[in-house]
Parts: structure tokens; sequence; C-alpha cells
């Protein structure tokens, strides 16, 4: 079993020359991330495993985590982490986004299913703060912010998951609240036993509401109602029946939920009648970038494992190694795998963090125009950070299997376990087929392709610094490859949509890679001008362009042949339905 | 649950136009095929699921295979199965590989854990009809030919897996036997209750054995001695220790053993002293190409419940269809992943098909000039296709979870076992890096490029044919890719083979993507010529050309791509080796 250690170096790195976060002064960064590391690596990490061979319980109602999540969760809450990116009016400490990314990477990297509680408490928190009445707000928000209690997301019933408009569950007015009545599946931490209280929030339909995804309402819905007094009160009319049997994320209980079996479950409408599914959206951003930095934080964990492996397996004589004897690491093929985990790490990383500062940009900058370009890369890139970084994860958790060999596929490595916590980032909050089809429809043709130039605009700055750098030809091929396919794909879509959503995927990809590899090329050439001002971590900086070097030709290599999938639509739609 | 029906009109065109097995009866084919398809369809089909769930167990050194395995098994030796492809002078029926390997894909689709036994067992046959003496053959062969014994390969231990020349179980000469004594582990059926004798075939080494890979010898060590009337004797003093929990494959036992606890198994030297390791290369290009055709299995059952589920599952409303309601079969990129599956499904069926054509071709063809050139084209492609067929069976199996969206990480749903059984097939009989190894080392480099130049020359043959065809293009990219690649990788080997072996797995992709795809543009051009003959199976016909075209558009367009990768090397092992 492979411990964590959180790669601080880099995440500093890319907060300071990815990010920007010119006006974080460093002393509280460091502080910050310090602190979480420790956390992470001394006490999350450690569950990661034993939790995925417990798993969590269902006994009588109650969900039991495995042993040790509620005492790491209580010391999460007590470290003050729930807050670090709330909002001041209610008890947060208004920490940019991207800073809280960086720490939310690291409780990814130790623990995703631990992780995965405080994600749906920041979704809560997202919703109540845009929608949520004064009094929601000073009932629930203060405990949802430090994390006392934990939000709950309510989505997906059996007939309505990527299509939600189809879903069922009624709530009928009752004086001033409503009764909930239906079944909810694939729903996080609905249930357990790491707080006293679980704030559902649930999408429902109210009596006379339209048909389809205009006819859907947001409720706020406790586990336990709320005395005027601030104590918890009665037991509202909603329980877990089952959790689901996973392929991954063992310790993060998968709850199908049922509400008002007793005549209705208490709730109370948060926004307005039939904006739910729009209120959803307020939220919807942060998620993604959340999923998507599940992705990167299993890469970097998949390599530091494959990593302690590499130096410690004896195996075999390299070619012109000194002796019979070393460890697997002078292996060319360990050490090409060993790259691609660092450089699919980095790029992730790299990826989510910038779409994160964006994020914070399109918020907090001073200059009106500043904001909306900055909102339109972060709409832009955010269904690429999650669906790419979420493959590079799955990627990267494979490869570090196969740097394992047989031993990789035995449970006790602990390999495996990071392959089946991956997989799911590709499905959840949205497939990846479903940011693909957004990144298509809403981000490119929906703007005529206006944040798209921008971002190869952006690009192509990069590449003017590159004169001479064998960085510079396979970017600026990968830009026009990106400029092509997406001019290709508006043209393609207003002949044909169906023809260009079905190279939807492959474009997804192609924008991942360039942008992944123009922001390894922009980390170059940061660690270049350190290296230019006598900054003495001479190895580490040179690290960051071989790295980009490695990028380069294993994955930015390949974008411009990623065009005839992109406009190959046609050749998927004529198939004979019948046979396929 | 989805079942699984052997597509056999696929199975038979890869037989006749890309393996080109003009010398089999059309009858003899049907009912071989016909007669395997409903064993795996009707009997070990539905053993898949419950199997995993099960496991199998270990109870006072007796491994209990799940429930309905042992009962299957018996049909399956009933039914003559395991004799199809045996010597005819031991009891077997004589048929080519390459019909035996069309069942075994059944096998393997149906159930891969129990597709597994039979393997091994092949194994053991091969070893003894080349180095088994003739009282070994006379005693073990029969039982071995039919299955009613199982062959085990003890290769692995802890300190030598990939570089066995580590080995250390010793073998002690004792009268006209040896006295085995060693651990082994990873033994795929090591010990089962499926029949009642298993005979192991151990590498192990004499006392005066020179060190490394060039002092190792093979034993036969049967679980129980064989009286002289041929009955069962005395249990051997060998014994499984512990079965591993793993990822995946749960229905197949995989053991540690011990020999010798009470002294030394009791064993008989095969073949000569020290020449074990020889002897296994006889057993090697068979096993390897099953693994290949592991993946490719697994990549039709991945196809057919990708399918099942896209015909079944309402959700949402695709771009221009008729009404709600409609399965998501109808959007356009689930349309794309059902022609990803299908392609790959097709093009790795099509090259193990082939490498094992080419392996008969090399054992069977009267003109000794075309044998040595068979023999040249199965040994260079068979690492390619067990490491590339791998591929793409993972690949298979993650995007038939993604088809199922959430329900594909639902265990229930038998998605997710999928993938989880699909990873081993790039670990065992050598490591996908390996394989490349061998590829680059012994297949590339040993010969000059001969072997490989070879194909070359066949590939432009067929790029002759497809003038006017959307096919040709690409192909011919790829064609000149690999031929540059491969004239570059000699050159590179030669001044820094570590750096050349850095670059050897893109190239053995490269090498996968080129020769699938060549093979998938000769079944179109089959597909073409049968249309003009008057075949009145339009419908399938044109479906081999479409699908064609899917394979060029999203595989082979990515060929040239893959040369920075290859040619990168000097990026991988200039890398800084303490930072990585």
């Amino acid at each position: 079993m492979s411990g964590y250690t959180a790669p601080l170096w880099d995440m500093r790195f890319a907060l300071a020359e990815i990010a920007e976060t010119d006006e974080l002064a460093p002393d509280l960064i460091d502080a910050v991330l310090d602190g979480a590391a420790q956390l992470a690596g001394d006490v999350l990490a450690p569950l990661n495993h034993s939790g995925d061979v417990e798993g969590c319980v269902l006994e009588n109602g109650v969900v039991r985590t495995p042993r040790g999540f509620k005492e790491a969760y209580a010391q999460w809450v007590a470290g003050g982490w729930g807050a670090i990116a709330g909002d001041p009016d209610h008890g947060g400490q208004g920490l940019p986004h991207v800073l809280a990314t960086a720490v939310s990477e690291m409780w990814a990297s130790a623990n995703v299913s631990f992780a995965l509680c405080p994600t749906l408490t920041m979704s809560a928190v997202e919703l109540l703060i845009a929608y949520g009445s004064a009094e929601q707000k000073r009932v629930y928000l203060p405990k949802l912010v430090t994390g006392e209690w934990t939000g709950a997301m309510n989505l997906t019933e059996p007939q309505a998951g990527s299509d939600l408009g189809a879903l069922k569950t009624r709530a009928m007015p009752d004086g001033d609240h409503f009764r909930i009545t239906g079944q909810k599946i694939f729903i996080t931490y609905g249930e357990h036993d790491l707080t006293p209280n679980i704030v559902h929030l649930v999408l429902a339909r109210l009596p006379d509401a339209p048909p389809g995804s205009r006819g859907i309402s947001l409720f706020l819905v406790p586990k336990f109602l709320i005395n005027a007094d601030g104590s918890l009160g009665a037991r509202n009319d909603l329980r877990c029946v089952s959790i689901e049997h996973k392929l991954g994320i063992h310790a993060s209980p998968t709850c199908v939920m049922s509400y008002g079996d007793a005549g209705g479950a208490i709730g109370w409408l948060v926004g307005e009648p039939n904006r739910g599914l729009q209120a959803m959206f307020t939220m919807m951003n942060r998620a993604r970038l959340d999923v998507g930095l599940q992705g990167a934080a299993i890469a970097e964990r998949a390599y530091q494992q494959a990593r302690d492996y590499a130096r410690t397996r004896v195996q075999g004589k390299a070619p012109g190694a000194a002796s019979e004897g070393e460890p697997i690491l002078h292996h060319a093929d360990v050490r090409r795998m060993l790259l691609a985990l660092r450089a699919g790490a980095e790029a992730s990383r790299a990826l989510v963090y910038y779409a994160a500062a964006m994020g914070d940009r399109a918020r907090l900058s001073p200059d009106a125009g500043t904001r909306a370009r900055a909102e339109r890369r972060a709409d832009l890139l955010i269904p690429v950070a999650k669906a790419w970084a979420a493959e590079i994860g799955l990627d990267a958790a494979s490869t570090n299997i196969q740097v394992h060999g047989g031993m990789g596929f035995i449970e006790e490595t602990g390999a495996a376990q990071h392959l089946r916590d991956a997989r799911i980032a590709l499905i959840y909050e949205g497939t990846n087929g479903i940011q693909a089809n957004d990144l298509v429809t809403r981000k490119l043709v929906r703007d005529d392709g206006e944040a798209a130039r921008e971002l190869v605009d952006d690009m192509r700055t990069t590449t003017a610094l590159l004169a001479g750098s064998r960085l510079g030809p396979p970017l600026a091929a990968g830009i026009d490859a990106l400029e092509r396919s997406s001019a290709a794909l508006l043209d393609l879509y207003a002949r044909d949509p169906a023809c260009a959503l079905a190279g939807s995927v492959p474009y997804l990809r192609l924008t991942g890679i360039v942008t992944g590899g123009w922001l390894m090329a922009r980390g170059a050439l940061a660690a270049e001008r350190r290296l230019e001002n006598g900054d003495d971590e001479r190895s580490l900086l040179e690290a960051k362009t071989r790295t980009a070097h490695f990028f380069a030709e294993h994955w930015l290599a390949a974008a411009p042949a990623h065009l005839p999938a992109i406009l190959g639509g046609k050749t998927v739609m004529e198939f004979d339905l019948g046979l396929l």
C-alpha cells in the first residue's frame, strides 16, 4: 500500500504560473496548502484502502460509513476545511475557488470516497446562497458552510438520468410547506453517520407543473426538521431504502432514497416554481469542475504509487544497466509510463486550476470586460476539464496497474482500487457524452464560435513566444486543428446537428489535448523564465520543460489526427441502425 | 444482465476472407461453430456473472469453483471440445488452430474465467508433445487432450515475474525422478475441483544449474501420482496455500502453490536439463494469441451488452428523433460508441484469426517458402495481437460502461465485470511492455526488419486495390508511418537500444492499428466482391465496408501521429531519474 504526499511544489507552480493567482499572499497559500497536505496525507489517505474493503453498510435505515470516516470527518470540520471557500456572510473564509480547488485535489487524491461528501455539501451551499430565502439561509447555511451538516443533491430517478425532464417525484402544497413523494436513485451521501443532519435538495414537480424540464422545482428537505431554537426536531418522512453495490468509490454511500412513505416529506420551495433545473445550473459548473479534479487527483495518486513501486521493485536488467538488482525504474518502458503519468497529472491539474481561476476572475475582476471574457472561457472549458481530466485519471489508474504487472491485478496492492474509483468520473455530473454535447451546442454553436476563437487567439500568443522551441510546431499544429474543427463543426451543425454531435466526443478530446498542451507550454515558458531569473530549483524547473516535451510528443502530436473522427459523423449516422 | 450470442456471421466471414481457410469444408466449420455457440450461449454465459459474484473458495487445501462450473466443465469435456485442435495421435481431432481460435473466442466471450482453464491445459499439451518422453506422452497426453485432467503452468515466483531467470524453485535428483521444492505464485487453475487430477508443469533449478535463465529446467509434477494401471495413486507433495483476491476473473482461481513442504514433490524432467525456458517458448505463441483473443472476445461481449442496453433504454430525445420515448440508440454519441465497439471487436478478431491462420500455414503448407514466410508473419504479429487486442478489449469494456451511464457503475448490471476481467489481458503471458520489447528486439531488429518489410509489401498490395476508395489514403498513410517508424527504430536501436525501447509500446500500438486497418480494408474489399457476385446479404456486407470506414476515421487516421512518441525515447531517457 502506498501513501500520499501532496505535490505541493507543482500545486504552487500551477497556482502561480497557470492560474496566475498573483493577488493571493504566498504565506496564505503556503499555510492553507501545508495544513491540507497534512490532513490528507496523515488522516484521509490511510483510510482509502480500508474504506474500499469495508464499504458502507445499511442497517435499519442507517448507513454506517467505514471505520475511521466519522472521526476523520470531524477532524476535517474542526480544521475549518469546509469553510475555506465559503461566503464570509455565512461563516466562510471567502478564499478564491482556485485555492479551494488545490485543497480539494488533496482530499480527492487521498480518498476520493471521502472527498465526495464535501463536494455535495458545497453544491447545496451554492444553491441556497443563490436561491434560498432569508430564512432558509439563516437556518441552514451556517451549518452547511462549516460542514457540521452535509448537503445531498437529489436529481436522478430510474427513468430520469441524463434526461431530468422525465422525473416524476411530486410536491403537494401543504400550508407554508410542501409534501414530497417519490423515489430518487444515485444519491451520493444521501444517508450516512458523519453528521447529525443532512440537508437534501430535491427536484420534484408541483401539481400544476407543465411536463418536461420546464415543470421541475427545487425543494429543501432536511433529514431532521429544525426547531425554532435551532435544535434538531422531528425525523422527516424520507429514508434510504438501499445502497448500491458499485465498481468503485465503495466508501461513499450511493443511496436509493424514498420520500413520503408516511404521507410526504416536509420540504420548502427554493427559488421560483418550475425553475428548479435552472437553479441547478448555478452549481453545475463547480460540481463539474470538481469531477474533473477527481480525475486529476487520481492521476496524481496513481503516479505516486507507480513511482514508489518502480523505485523499489527489482526485476530484470535494463539495457545499459550497471548490474542486475536494479529497480524497474531503469527499464525504458517503465520510465515512459512514469513520465506519461507525470505529464497526465500535471496537464489535467493545470487545466482544472486554470478553469477554476477563470471562474474566480469572472466573479472578482474589477473590469467588466475581463469578467465577461473570463466567464466565456470558464464556460467553454469546464465541460472539457470535466470530461478530459476524468479520462486522464482513468488512463493513469490503468497505467499504474501496468507498472505493477501482476501485482497490480491483486486488490491488496491498492492499484486496482484507483481504476475502480476513477471510472465513475466519466459518468456522473453529466456523462462525458453530455459534456461533449454541451461543448458543441451551448459553448460552440450558441455564441457562433466566439469563445473558441478567443481561446485560439490566446494560445497563439503563447506559440509566438515559442520560436525555436521544440514545443512550438506541435502546439501550432494542434491549435490549427482546433480552429479548423471548430469552424467545420459549426458549419456541420447548421446543416445536420446529429452528424455534428456524432463528432462531439472526439472534438472535446481534441480541445482537452490542445488546451492541456498549451498550458504545459506556458508552464515550460514560466520555468525557463524562472531559471533565467536565477531561481535555484533547477532540476524541478527543467523537469517542467521536459514533461511538456513528453506531452507534446505523446498527446499533442495526435491532435490533428482527431479531425477525421470529429468530422466523420456521416459514417456513424448512415450506419444501418438495425445492425448496430 | 445481458446474454451472449456468438457472432457467427462475422466469425465465418473472418475465417473465409481474413484467415482464408479455403481448405476447410464449410459444413465442418458450420457444425463446429454452431455447436460451440450453443454451449457458450446456453451454459457458459449464464455462469459468468454468478461466477464473478461467488468467486473461488479455498478450504482445507481444496479450491471450490463457483456453482455450476463443475457441471459446465463436464459438459464441455463430454462435447469433445477439449480435443478439437488436439493431435490425432493422442486422441485429438486435429482441426486447424484458426478454427479452434474461433471456438475459443466463444468460451472467452461467454465466460473468460472458465475459458482460462482449457487454455492452460492446451499449453501443457503442446509442451508434452514437443518435449515429453514416450512414457510421459502415453500416461498424460490422452487425458489432457480431452480435458479429463487439466494442465497448469508454474512459472512465476515472487521475485521472478517478467524475469524468470531469477527463479529459485529447486529440483533434486532422487532415483528416476526429482524432488521439487519451492513456491510459485499467480498459478491459474493451480488447484480446483473440476477434474480428478491436475498436471503441473513447473520451472525449477537443478542443483548444478548455472545461474540465470540458462539454468532453468522443466518438470512434470502431477497432483496425484499415476499407478501402473493408469489409476490415480498417492497425493503428491504440493498444495495450494492461498488464492488471490483479484480485480477480475474471480471465478478462475489464481493460486499460490507450495511444492515440497513434506520433503519434495515428485516430478519428472521434461526435455533436456537447463532448457526449460526454451521449451516454454513452444507454447508461448499460442498462449499469447489466446490472451489477445480474450481481448477480442471481451470486446465482442461488451459490444453485445452495450447494444442490448442502447436498444431498450429510453432516455431523452435525439435531434431529429420522431418523438420522445425512443431508445438511446438514436443518440448520435451512443451510435458512435456502438460503432466503435463493433469496429474494435471486428478488427481485433480479424488480427487474432489472421495470426492464428499464419501459424497454421507455417505448420501445414506444402511449400517450404510459404511456411517460412508464414512463420515470420506469425512471429511478427503475435506480440501485436496479444497486446493490441488486449487494449481493444479493455477500451471496449470501458465504453460499454459509458453506454450504460450510471447503471454501468453498478455491479449487478454486469458491465463493470467486463472491465475488471479485461484488465488482466494487458499483463499476463508477458505484459504489453514485454510484448513490445519482443516486437522490437526479436521481431524487428533480429531479422533487420525483413518480416516488417514483407508485411508492408503485402499491405501495399491491398492499397493498390483501393483506388478511388475512402479507405485508400488513410491506409496508405498508415503503412508509410509503419515503414518509416520501423526503419527509424532499427537505426535508433543500433545506436541506443534503451532509447528505441522507450518507443516500443507506441510502435506496437501503431503496428496493431495499421494491421487492423489493413485487415478491415481487406474485409471491405471481400464484402464488395461478394456483393458484385450477387451475394444477397447486402446489409451485412455493406456494414463491413462502413465499419472499415469508421475504423479508418477513428483509429487509422491517428497512425502517423504515433511517430513522435515512437521516436521520442530521448525525452524519456534524459528525464531526471531522481525526480521521476
